[in-house]
């Protein structure tokens, strides 16, 4: 019932790194981690689930923000040690900082330039 | 000058992972990781050089199956921990397996099913 869950190479800390893209432009939003409960309640929930390395708990993604990430498909890789989830993105938005994508640095001449717009401030997001 | 480079969150190991996404149609192709060097070669290259975890070995993708991706794009994410790669794939083959992307796997009722196909036999590309 969980075979699926062992196929999964989970690393010395029991994670793996799991890959947000937006189903609907391809965007690839951000990098996060799951571990086996994390996925399992993603499975459960229909919705991503991720566990904070920083905060050591899980991460229910946009219980604060708004901004869910609707699972519409679960992909493993080839060699099972990494995850990628194709998602409706609530707000259209999937970084703390108001863009729509993390991935918002582009390297330009050996410099981190910022080449995505704010589309909501953070203030309006998480509150003042 | 190297500036860049010390602005991403290399792991306690000295890695980070990479996403490396197709261009052309958005497919995300693959997840591995480099280190300093590797990230400084592919820069200088202009080609993907990720780190071999299990060969623990510079690894220059597609030295042997030909199929190097040719790098139009190096993004970070917001939290500097994260590497995204837009490239051009050559033979559109990223995948040891000769498929197109490594995640071919897709979560079905409960099971991994292969739902990618093989555009190219192994055997074809490495030599049997």
């Amino acid at each position: 019932m969980s075979a699926w869950l062992d196929a999964v190479r989970w690393n010395e800390e029991g994670l793996v790194p799991v890959i947000a893209q937006a189903e609907d432009t391809g965007e690839v939003l951000m990098l996060a981690w799951m571990n086996r409960e994390a996925l399992a309640l993603t499975v459960e929930e229909g919705v991503a689930v991720y566990w904070s390395r920083t905060r050591h708990k899980l991460w229910r993604k946009g219980e604060i923000s708004g901004h869910r990430q609707i699972v519409r498909e679960i992909r493993l890789d080839c060699d099972g040690d990494a995850v990628l989830l194709r998602v409706s993105q609530e707000g259209g938005i999937a970084c703390h900082t108001g863009r729509r994508s993390c991935f918002y640095h582009r390297l330009e001449d050996g410099q981190w330039q910022i080449v995505e717009p704010v589309v909501k401030a953070p203030e309006a997001i998480y509150g003042a």
